[in-house]
């Protein structure tokens, strides 16, 4: 197993001179602390503070799925209970989706570049993850289907909607190309979906798995991004025959998630807490956005290009070739400003000129400094 | 992957009918509600609200490190933090340690019998798991020598004291020889102490890890037993660089610990509830052991035979050879009465007649009757 560069960038995020472009996490103004609490003091304090301090059901807790249905009923899906399987962050379903997946040796396709932990997950599991290459409208048709014939992977892991680390959204046609091609080749698509949620700009696109009339996809969503991170509270939805796959790892790897996060989480969406909290959050998130591309479009040198998205935390930044992003991160460290180098983000290498730039976690006068000096960083290597 | 016995039994053990004797579950009446609620509280509406629910470092919350590091102390052990790993229940422990150490078709030598959910893991890492045998000492030292010379194994796994599922416990002189010949062969030794803390009678023994002057004890405790199962707050202590494997691990199995729970283990150990609340606990739970082995003393027929354990959950019991526990058990629960089958812990099979009992989580009046009940089927077996 290798370290991880997530790791290490979360602990250069907490110098607080440091404008942390880096990590993906909200604004901690954001964060619902006053509701939570009051959530949590009345559980604590009601008929159900034993069972919800003593073991639970690995599946999860059964308030929480019956919200976990109504909130799906939300973005266009409709969930039965045995297709759910609540998990400790979305992270976790994609570790058990490749321990229910992957021998040493299997082959997982990804876009390039895609969410650099998943690439460590396969690592851990010996198996071998196969960059598909991506254009505005999704994954490649083409190349897709090549490296399905070519290496007959086991899984598709795709982030169709504001993705890490590009912030774009596939089209509706190429979701349904996607699936067609995944099913006729027998391949599992999981669909990890933290930011789909977090929209700014532009029209809804249907998850994948509301295009899904076969069971080929696996959905893989989280609160992390729209509640809050360390509850650690997230949720996979698919078929009962993978859900069951992941419950059995997931037993095996922790028993279960904590009850009293569950608990918390299935109270603030059934006292209808979510979607008004939320619009909170994506009009300040939509405010970062813009100032960060104000930003970007006043500063940065021709040659610099860089994504527009409507919605997630992050926007993707490609650097003249000649710059190499990962040997230039010291260089802004030492003037207090990170990013994360988009090279981690290729499953093959790559995108040495490349980095992800986000936007959530700083305030718009910190991300007009940190722009103004990485820009003047990258002008300096022209 | 295959299914769970334990988890079935949790289903089993909801029905209020059913006298479950299954299940390691702590007394609901004895879970620190209030004390919880408090901490949670004041938490929540404290200066630390939004740290405690914005990401945080995989390692687990400094504050929790420092407590488990005076937590240590109490117990006889001298930790340093980089020797310490915040963990998702124990069993997370077990799982990361299969999960660092573990190729497809290596061999773990474990206790026969052993806790039933770490073969599962074992399994799910497509490795083998041989038993040692034990007697009332521990393992057999003339057995573990032979396995570790004929199988070369990765690790050791050990539950030595209040052993899940015997209740016993290996002597000091014993864990010293175990130690000794895991350091000659180079064998990495898991010492599982989810029950350390809950002596009822006799000496404390001290820990495996108290003995280890190589680093070759990986010591792994849980708060699930002590404070509440479900904020599934433990950890793992041991050298930093096998800590550090764990922590790669976990980065990317679930990213980190809910921070909440993790929290609220701090303060409650911080401010000294721990032992006072334990306390009670044990005084508790010995009344149950003794209720229970009165219970066994009066109704089972000769030639049944059980364990007298000095702490832990589980007493275990031995039938006339020609009774199967695991056949009896749907006539049982039928009398609603609930245990598991012993040979569910035995990683090569065997243990047909016998069962694992626990008496923390039954009051002393449905211990006395479903002793009661469960002698006199096993007498009609007769």
């Amino acid at each position: 197993m290798t370290g991880t560069a997530t790791r290490e960038i979360l602990k250069l995020t907490a110098r607080p001179e440091v404008i942390s472009f880096a990590g993906g996490m909200p604004a901690a103004e954001r964060l619902p602390c006053e509701l939570i609490r009051g959530i949590a003091d009345e559980l604590l304090g009601g008929a159900r503070a034993r069972e919800l301090l003593q073991y639970g059901q690995t599946e999860g807790l059964k308030d929480l799925r019956a919200e976990l249905i109504e909130y799906l009923g939300t973005i266009g899906l409709k969930a039965a209970d045995e297709q759910l399987q609540v998990l400790s962050g979305g992270q976790q379903g994609l570790d058990l989706m490749c321990k229910a997946f992957l021998d040493k040796g299997d082959v997982v396709l990804v876009e390039d570049p895609t969410y650099l932990a998943f690439l460590q997950i396969v690592k851990t599991y010996e198996a071998i993850a196969v960059g598909v290459s991506a254009d505005e409208n999704g994954l490649v048709l083409g190349d897709l289907e090549d490296k399905l014939k070519k290496y007959r992977p086991k899984l598709l892991y795709t982030v169709p909607t504001f993705s890490n680390p590009t912030g774009k959204t596939y089209t509706a046609e190429n979701r349904k190309s996607i699936i067609a091609l995944c099913e006729r080749y027998g391949v599992v698509v999981i669909e990890d979906d933290p930011y789909g949620r977090l929209r700014y700009d532009g029209e809804e696109v249907p998850t994948m798995k509301s295009f899904d009339t076969s069971g080929t996809v696996v959905f893989i969503s989280s609160f992390s991004k729209t509640v809050a991170p360390s509850l650690r509270v997230a949720f996979a939805f698919g078929e009962p025959s993978l859900i069951r796959k992941l419950s059995i790892g997931k037993q095996c790897a922790d028993v279960q998630s904590p009850a009293l996060c569950q608990a918390i989480v299935a109270e603030y969406l059934r006292r209808g807490h979510f979607y008004p909290t939320l619009e909170k959050s994506i009009a300040a998130y939509r405010k970062r956005k813009d100032a960060f591309l104000a930003a970007l479009d006043a500063y940065m040198p021709d040659g610099v290009r860089y994504t527009r998205p409507n919605g997630g935390l992050f926007i993707w930044a490609e650097l003249p070739k000649n710059i190499d992003a990962a040997a230039m991160l010291p260089e802004a460290v030492a003037r207090n400003v990170a990013y994360i180098q988009g090279c981690e983000f290729y499953a093959d290498g790559g995108g040495r000129n490349t980095m992800r730039l986000n936007f959530s976690n700083s305030d718009e006068q910190r991300i007009d400094s940190g722009v103004k000096i990485l820009s003047e960083l990258i002008k300096s290597k022209l």
